[in-house]
């Protein structure tokens, strides 16, 4: 993330996205409020088809967060979600929460979240209830990430990334297995 | 909750609120969302003031959440939030997510939610890391209804309370004490 540009443009597009219908969602508007022209929107991202595949898709924040074996997978994912979000001031997971409700495009990003989060940790757990425990870790990872959004100057988000891995994971650890 | 129109002008003021600037909210459109008129929102809640007031108060929600002794309190959260969601269609915690950003009304959600919720759990902890451990519990609770409000039909939305509650509330009640 060199240019500063790019994360501030793919803030306002999970916001734009999120919150209006696809056919209402303009590049001019998305430029406005990342404070960039939609020049280089289009120079970074293409169009504003490849501009919602980008906020639609959560294969990069899956890859990051399953990116450690499975025995200590809960601290990775944990530690992995709280350094992101203070590197970038963005959450790998939450914007599906905004994209709860009607519309053939939400409805589209909570699909890939599903297909490519859910999934992910479903694939790497064995036994009884592995999807059932797969979408209580998207849970976990999902509140931890929405807490932070909303409280950014609060007792969790001052704690470093170990201290809240260690007090936040062995509950997500539990479900591994 | 015998009047099936109250259900709905919350659910449609809580989205208002959440999206628009309190400012571009109006009864009319609140109603058009709920489908319902203008006057019954006036009947039930008074002014659109006193509507909001209700958005963003989460006094009844702590309420119900923390309605047992600390010994079981991770297992009565969780069911009751389940629960809630199940016979209400609703979360009674998931729109402060909604209010994360930018405006006054949204940061006045977010305050509510900290002073009646998160201050609330760890009002009932004692040692160590009281706030941070709270913070926590809030985020598991809000990820679980982020989780039911996204996937509506997926394995956590098909279980029964008490699976999820078996599953889920362990890692609630080790931050507790």
């Amino acid at each position: 993330m060199t240019d500063p540009g790019r994360p501030s443009i793919l803030r306002a597009a999970r916001k734009a996205f999120a919150r209006e219908p696809y056919d209402a969602v303009t590049l001019r508007g998305v430029a406005a409020d990342a404070g960039v022209s939609a020049a280089l929107i289009v120079k970074h991202f293409g169009s504003k088809e490849a501009l919602f595949e980008r906020v639609a898709d959560f294969s990069e924040a899956a890859q990051l967060l399953l990116a450690a074996p499975n025995e200590r997978l809960g601290e990775h994912a944990v530690r992995t979600l709280v350094e992101y979000r203070r590197e970038n001031d963005q959450d790998l997971l939450v914007r599906v929460v905004f994209a709860a409700g009607k519309g053939d495009e939400r409805a589209q990003i909570r699909e890939h979240f599903r297909d490519q989060v859910t999934r992910a940790f479903a694939a790497r757990l064995t036994g009884p209830d592995a999807e059932l425990r797969a979408g209580l870790i998207t849970a976990q990872l999902l509140g931890l990430g929405a807490l932070l959004a909303i409280d950014k100057t609060g007792p969790v988000a001052a704690a470093t990334p170990e201290v809240v891995a260690g007090l936040y994971a062995p509950a997500i650890q539990d479900l591994i297995h």
